[in-house]
């Protein structure tokens, strides 16, 4: 695929102070964009580990439910991640194909992770709060208020993490493909890479 | 963003014969691309909707539980919108910009809901298999050990959807945002515009 990759800059346009700007400014962006994500995660992922109730009628806590320690693992890879995409963003101004790549793909992947677990983390909180009498399993919310809905915040946290990594997943696809040339109707890109180009 | 979409071929080169048998299988391997899931999901739609099973216990069919309602729900969204925009794959060969992005989005959408669903219920697959002791749900596959394997049979299909689906969205972003300028380092996609070209 790298003989697809076409710097189209004309050489004889120098790259302005303006141009620069843009670019610090734009990696600022990106890097906020990942901040963010971040702290979300860190707060759903502590709402959640310190999410337990007891009562007379016994006691419950997030690890007694498989999606919500899914939930907690997803949200601590999350808050790893977004640390340190953030800090390659900021850090290395030389934007490499292979590195546009691998934040495509992880971004994706991460996008996929953190909605698989909010909505596995729904679904029990919704037999929780309902229950399903066809299949006996009672509604545990009417004893295990408090419990629920700590957990319902932990998962509203979490789906406000997988709309901002849509976005960011969105500009990664935006900034590795934008290097490419439009693959038809204009299929001959080797031809270009030719072309004379007059510089009036 | 209009005025950054930038037609890079240059117009003294002729689209050749080998051009347009390329785009042509292009766009039959589009249209399959999307035609292959359209058969997944009206498979799992089946299986799931035809799923009930009735012994000494009592009874149970896939509307009992919410989650595989949205499973149905989801692989007939999934079904129609794959039919439709593999006929549009298919029929119109000037790919217009809101068309790519149409598509993009369209096609985004469609993987986070067919994963929304395939995570849902695998979710409550897990439960009905292993339950849950410390909120009092039993394992219900138990005694429902058919009902539970046809739907886990549709789970499975629909997340082979969902690896198709997450396919489908990386060559329609590709399409889209290759058309497109790179955003950086060469932030001067409006000066090439005006950059006249010397036909060789």
């Amino acid at each position: 695929m790298d003989n697809k990759y076409t710097n189209n800059n004309p050489p004889g346009l120098s790259s302005s102070e303006d141009d620069s700007l843009a670019a610090t400014g734009m990696r600022a962006a990106d890097t906020l964009l990942r901040l963010v994500p971040m702290g979300l995660c860190i707060a759903a992922l502590i709402v959640m580990l310190k999410n337990s109730e007891a009562n007379d009628y016994g006691s419950v806590a997030y690890s007694d439910l498989g999606a919500f320690k899914f939930l907690v693992h997803a949200n601590g890879i999350c808050a790893g991640y977004s640390f340190l995409s953030a800090a390659v963003a900021a850090m290395s101004p030389p934007s490499t194909l292979s590195k546009a790549w691998t934040l495509f793909f992880l971004d994706q992947l991460l996008t996929y992770l953190t909605l698989a677990a909010g909505t596995v983390s729904t679904e029990v909180l919704y037999l929780a709060y309902n229950g399903d009498k066809e299949i006996t399993w009672s509604a545990a919310c009417g004893t295990f208020g408090k419990f629920c809905s700590k957990a319902t915040a932990s998962v509203v946290i979490t789906f406000v993490v997988v709309a901002f990594y849509a976005f960011i997943s969105i500009l990664s696809s935006y900034k590795l493909f934008s290097r490419y040339n439009a693959p038809l109707p204009h299929p001959n890109s080797k031809q270009q890479l030719q072309t004379p180009v007059f510089h009036g």
